[in-house]
This record gives structure tokens, C-alpha cells and sequence, in this order.
């Protein structure tokens, strides 16, 4: 077991053109009910001085803001963030039975919009049906990361784990959504987690997959791009349709996005 | 408004046989926690004595109960229930825009497994624009209604509602994800209920759809087979994967299941 | 029936960069062995010098091309087309019982890779169940013209009947797709042509259906954006699959294309 | 190089019964035009009178036969073959390059209805990139073998080579529809063959892979069930969709079916 205490820093913006006035879902700040992150000065503004509205998530980490937008529509986030995170050996962890699941771990087995575990039993059985416990994670994690290639561009908003399968390209998204469908299909309740990423290069929101092992949730990347412990998680959810950072009801022009993260200490 | 209330006696039976011992999730409970309905010595037992380990839904509404098998597994639910629910006329409810939308209603605006809501954006705008409020909902049940055969055999496990909207058969299951991905598609959050059903020929266990308008949800039934009076919810959740009556983790073979909803007033 | 005699001037231009040398098909001469026209004057040549080698289609009409490019590559085509094409009235015509299909035209009452006519039976069935003989076509035509808007960009090299029946989008590969898939899920025999087109409005490469009535085919354009009068065939095929007008086995970069087609007489 | 010389005795039995008259395609009979076979004293007859209209293929080799039934339907098919076929070691072959295929081959690089060969691109050339020639087509046609189960039932019409590659399952046609995505995401022609098969167990109509491979056909068959030497095509196509024994244009009820194939000398 790993223990690791990171102060970073973190400024995302989003500059975008809103057509005609629209609703905005914002999903950026680091989550404030993450036992292994302590948020200070944590604030988020529409530039144009759009009122924010914040409603809690139904289950799992996180909140959400809701607000509108017009014309030109900048939303700034910036916080320092305390990560102090016990990374565990995945591989050491045991796999919960079924019948032992809590209630908060249930909806995590199930098929989702782009996690078709349900298609994956015999193959997940036959590749990695040998393997036990957390090491039989591990081991879906390395032949994600093996058999994919990192390709931006080469999925889009329809992209679900069954295409990136077959077509064996993808980014941070798909990365977590094939790893998130294997685990599922084993039995193991798989969830998806945005994040701030120390160390990610470049720099950009990052996606990873969280698996429930002894009786906890426990973050894999597939991608191997950025640390664990430098990870400051935003939001969770069954998969990218829960979790997107930002989401424009209507029709929107980019001007510019960043994301940085800054180790302080 | 249409105000009724209904005094039903409720039993189901599974009777199954399970080949090599296997975790078994139950969902078949009439809802203690839907204030429409109130549940008089609901009892369910497993008649080979498993023991029965209950824990709470993520989100919404009823419970799920873990529980193993082996050999012959019958479980037995009887109870009585009060339902005094006050149906209101859907088409005269408003619809809620999204930024006032409460945190509990946001994860209903999105596709899950079964429904592809972000398909039918352009088909929903088409057909259903030039309605307003509830009434659009109201005419997406109809649509449904209408173009829809029922034809039991017609769909299984993997059949979301992109496929029942090509091939226009299926049964209640199917029903409900048409609905639901419109009504998601024109940004009305929808969430599907399994419920016990009175006046449901043949009788067995039921799904529908609810919808969230002016703050509330509203059950609507596309195929129509029984009356919203008399439904008694179990459990809701984004579609079919979240509330199916009973999953067991393994090989089994059904050997008889009945469910009996009788008006007792 | 409308019989019309047009003489046709056509003149395509493809003009690319073909990174590494590549195997190149082209599919743009219009065809010599479709009784309907008669080509004068046709000439294909790759300014390049690369040699061509055309081959015969398998069946139907047209012919490709085999050549090599790399580096600038740059096709022309120019030719003059006599079309006296007997227009008939598609609703007047018979549909032929499958056990009279002829050979040639069998193949077309299958689904293909873009026309998945299997799924579509039910609602066939149910759509335009009650029209007989080529009014059914008609109906169909009808039908695609009224549900699908014309969206240039809404559509890819991924995507079939299926998928624009519920996009609702498309251009006119996706109207032919969804036409043909119609068609052969009534008995109907359906194939696809790619042609020049007089009168097209932006000028460019079309593509239209064509059904087996009374003995014959006869092409029927659901975007009704072209008349039939002034189509000249190129090549047919199951479905876009076989009659792309350029496919370059390797990257390529555009730098211009342009297709023009106007009455001499 | 192999050479073997077998003769067969092939009797087929197809017993159904047809609700309403309805038309019947058979494509039952052991190909004439296949120069590796002479097929003697081949004949087809329904016993229930109906007339035979046999029309040829478009493409490929085989024959089609329509006919109609009504109420009791009994096919029976009886032939004599003598297979003569040189069966060439496939990793000795060499592939032919794009534009020196000839027109008989060039519709068999593309995806068809069941094999989506364009999605496996990129997995293709990671798996099986540095193999050249007909031994890519091998270690193709040995990976199908290695990664699937051969489960009855598995799979159905709507099953395509995508669905399989995910769900590692399937039949013969199954088998044969992903090693020819496999070939032709390689740019090698590949099309189905069905056939008889001799030592074949259980016996039943049988389906293979042909690939294009130094300027002509050759059969592989990645379920390892039945020889090559022994194997007596009777129609090729794209895929499944093309080659099917028997397909009845109504409903029909199995009474009884089987396929014998037995060595003579």
C-alpha cells in the first residue's frame, strides 16, 4: 500500500459561443465528498455572470450545477486540492460475492449505454477466468491497455465498449468503458470516474474506470497515462453519459478549453 | 383528477430449480417507500429457508433483497396493499426545464442500456415538436400505442428500444423503453416501474413508464393493458436492467410462476 | 409512359494526394452496356499516366477500374450521353412472384450490408400492407421522401437502413438504403445505382434505387431531386458497398472534385 | 499438394410443413459447374409434385431452384459425386494484389449483410500483420478456431461476424463469416461456400471460408469439422444471405431433416 499527500493546483476553463439561450450542466469541480480529497477554495463562475444552480447526484460522488448561457458563455473553475490517497495493490483485493453486494454497489453490475457487459460473459470467461480476485482486474486492465491503441478522434458520443472492441481504438473514454464492461461481466460492480489528472500530459479531463473490491471503490486506468494519486476525482457514474463535464442544451461554437494541474508542494 | 382507492391482495410464486448453488437478486416486493401505497403483512420467503439479505435501491424507489439457491428454489410473496393514488390527466402537467430540474430527476435525461434516447432527437422533434407540456407525452404513449404490436416471444434480453422501434413488435418491457427514449429524446426525464397490476390479462408481473412533470413523477402505460389505479410499483429504475423480478447468477430451469392481484373491496 | 431523348455532356474531375503508392478503383465511366444510353466519346485518364485496367462487374451493369496512383493524382472524365429512357409510371407496373425471379434477380431481395431488409417485415407490413403492385414502391418512395430530411454530413461510411430509419437524416445513399431495404422486405427485388444526374442541384455524383417490376428495372429516386429522364447510369450493386465512384487503398487528401453534367440539344 | 480421390453418395431430406401455399427457394443440389466435382445422377424432386424452375446464380458457382408447396412439403435430394480436388497448402499461396484482381473477385473484398469487414481493420492488422500471404489467411483461420466455442444455438439470422467477435460463440456459418471479415479487412477476396461435407459429425449442411489467393478459390474452414478433400460445394455467395438450403417465403413447421454423405470406394 501506497500512501501519497499532493497539493495541486487546478484551473480549467471553458469558453464556448451559446447560439441561442440555453441550459448548461456543469460537472467540473473536484468532488467535495470524496473521503481521500480535502477541496479548498474551491470556485467555479460563468464569466457572464449566469446564476449557478447545484443539485446533488442521485448516488455515488459528486455534484452538479446547472445554469444557462447565452452569447458568450466562459466558466472558469479553480481550487487547490489536498489529494491524500491510500493507493491498495489491486491485485491483493478480493472480489465481493454477489449476495454480499451493499445496495450502493448493485446498479454497478449491470449492462449500461455504452457498457454492454452483458455481450462480454464468454469472452470475459475464457480470457480471464483464471485469474482470481483483484489480479483478475489487473489482468482485464494490461489487455485493455495492450490491445487498444490511444487514437483521438477515433470514437465519438455513439462509441460504446462493444465498438471499441472490435474496432480496438480509442481514448480515456473508451479505455474505461471496455475495462468497466469486463469487470462487469465478472461479477465485479464497475463504475466510471472524471477527474482532475496530475501528471497528464496533455493536459485535458480525465476518465478512469473504479472497481468494487473489498467493500470499497477502487480507481484503474486503463490508459496508464497519469497516477493514481494524482487523481482528483469530479463526479461518478455508470458510465460517460453520467459524468461529462459539460453538456450545452442547444447548439454551441468552441473558442478555447484548458485544463491544469499543478503540483504546489 | 381522478382520486381511487383500491384494497389488493397480492401473491407471486417462483418456482425454479438452480443447477449448482448461485446468488439470486429479488425484486418482487410491493414498494414500502411509494406514498401511494401502503403495505399490509407483505411477506416474502424462500420455502427451502435461504436466508434473505435486503438492501436499498441507489435511487428511486423500492428495494432489492439478496439471497442464494441450490436444488429447488421457491420464493412466495403475499401482501396486501392499499392504493390511493390520485391519477392526474398527464396532458394538463407542464414540463420542467432543465436547469430547474432537481438532482434526483437529471440521471432520467439520459440513454441507458435499453434506451437510446440520443438517437431519436431528430425523429421526436419531427413527430412530436407541435405538442406542448404532458400532452406531448401523451402523444408519444399513443404513437406507441399505435405502431406497436404486442406479440409475446417477439424481443429478448438484448432488445433495446432502436430495435423495437425498426421491427414495431414487443412486449411490455419494450413498450416502456419506446416511451421512455422519447420522452428522454425531448428532455423529459423518464425512468421505467415494475409494478404488480390489477386487471392485467394474463396476469404476471408488469413494467411501465414515469415521467417527471411539474416536480412529480407520473406513471403512464403505453401498451394500456391495465389501469394506472391499479398498479403497485416495486421498483424503478433507467430501464429493464435495473428492475427485473429476479436475477440468478447461474443455470437454472423455471418450473412454475404465477402472480395473482386481486381486488379485495 | 414519358419517353424523352436528352444528349448529355459529363465531365468529372477528381483530383487528390495520395501519400503512399495505393491501389486505386474507380467506378465513373458511365455505363456502355445499359440499353437506356449510348456513350459517345467516353474517356477516363489519370493525368499521372498511371495505366488502367478495367475489369467487368460480376453482374449487372457498369464496369471498374483498376489503377495505381501516388503523389499528385488526378482522374478525368469526360464523355457524351445519349439517354432515351421509356419512363414508366412505377405505380402501374406488377410485382413479380418470387418464384418467377430470374436469376439476375435474386440476389437483390436480401439484405446487404447497408440494407438490413430483414428487420424491417413488420413494419412493412404494417406501412404499406394494403397497396399492391408498383404503387407500393411509390408509397415507399413517398414515404422516405416525407420522414428523412437531406442533411449533408449526417451521416457515414458506418451507417445503414437501420440507422437512418431512426436518425430521420441523410443523403441520397442513405434515401436509396432505406428505399431498397423497403422493397426487398416486400418481395420486391432492389438494387442500387450510382449515376450522373441532369438537373441536380448542387452538381454532383447521385445514387438512386431500382426495383424489379414486370420483368424489369426500374430506377426510382426518393430525394426526387433529379429527374429520371436525365440519370445516367454508372455502375449497380447491392448496395453502396459495390459502387463507390473512387476507392483509394490508402490515405489520400482532397483537393478537389467536381462533377458537371448539361444539355446539348 | 494434396491430391484425393472420393466418391460420395449424398442423400438430403427436408420434410416441413407449409401453412398457406407459399413460395420455396432450394439451393440444395451439388454444383455442376464446379470443376472439382462431377456430380453424377444428381436429382431433386419434391414428392409432392410441385414443379421445379431452376434459375442460375449471378455470380459464383451453384444454381438456385424455385418452387411452391402447400400443406405436407418433402424435399429429397440424392446424388453420386466424384471429388477431385488438389488441395493446396494455403501458407504457400500468395495473396494477389488489388488491382490484379479480376471482376469475379472484386465484390468479395467488400463487407456484406454478415460480415462487416470493414470495422476489423485495425484489429487485423495488429493481429495478424506481420504474416504474409496464404499463411495470413492460416493463422487467421487458426485464431477463429482458438477463440470460439462451437455452441449450437449460440447465434441466429440476425447474427452477424461483429456480434460474433464479441460473444465468442457460434456454428459453422459463424465461424466461416468471421474468418471472411478477417480476409477481406486484409484485402484478400474472401466468399462463403456452402456444401456437403463427408465425415462430418453430427452430419448437416456445412459452411466455409474461400479465399482468393494466387489467382484462384480456395476453401478453409475454420471449424475444423470435415476435410477439404471431402467437402462438395453446392452454391457460394457474399455470406449467409446468399447460400442458404432452403429459404420458405411463409410460415412453415420442421417435421423432419437430415443429410447423409458416405464413401463409396
Amino acid at each position: 500500500m501506497a500512501r501519497c499527500i499532493m497539493r495541486l493546483s487546478i484551473h480549467a476553463l471553458l469558453d464556448y459561443r451559446i447560439d441561442a439561450e440555453a441550459d448548461v450542466l456543469l460537472q467540473i469541480e473536484a468532488a467535495a465528498d470524496e473521503p481521500t480529497q480535502k477541496v479548498i477554495d474551491g470556485k467555479m463562475r460563468v464569466a457572464t455572470g449566469s446564476e449557478l444552480h447545484p443539485v446533488p447526484v442521485e448516488a455515488g460522488v459528486g455534484r452538479r450545477t446547472w445554469t444557462r448561457g447565452r452569447g458568450p458563455f466562459r466558466v472558469e473553475y479553480r481550487a487547490t486540492v489536498e489529494v491524500e490517497r491510500a493507493v491498495r495493490e489491486i491485485a491483493g483485493l478480493g472480489i465481493t460475492p454477489y449476495a454480499d453486494l451493499p445496495g450502493e454497489a448493485v446498479p454497478y453490475i449491470w449492462p449500461s449505454r455504452y457498457c454492454q457487459s452483458d455481450r462480454f460473459a464468454s469472452f470475459v470467461g475464457k480470457a480471464f477466468g483464471d485469474v482470481e480476485g483483484g489480479a483478475k482486474v489487473l489482468a482485464m486492465a494490461n489487455w485493455v491497455h495492450d490491445q487498444l491503441d490511444y487514437v483521438p478522434g477515433s470514437s465519438d458520443g455513439d462509441t460504446g465498449a462493444a465498438d471499441t472492441f472490435i474496432s480496438r481504438e480509442g481514448i480515456c473514454r473508451d479505455y474505461a468503458h471496455l475495462l468497466i464492461s469486463f469487470a462487469r461481466a465478472a461479477g465485479i460492480p464497475a463504475r466510471m470516474v472524471s477527474a482532475y489528472a496530475w501528471d497528464l500530459d496533455p493536459q485535458d479531463f480525465h476518465a478512469v474506470a473504479e472497481v468494487w473490491l473489498d467493500d470499497g471503490w477502487h480507481m484503474i486506468d486503463a490508459t496508464r497515462m497519469a497516477p493514481i494519486e494524482g487523481l482528483v476525482p469530479i463526479i461518478t457514474g455508470r458510465d460517460a453519459t453520467d459524468i461529462a463535464f459539460m453538456t450545452i442544451f442547444g447548439r454551441a461554437d468552441l473558442n478555447a478549453q484548458s485544463v491544469t494541474v499543478e503540483r504546489l508542494d
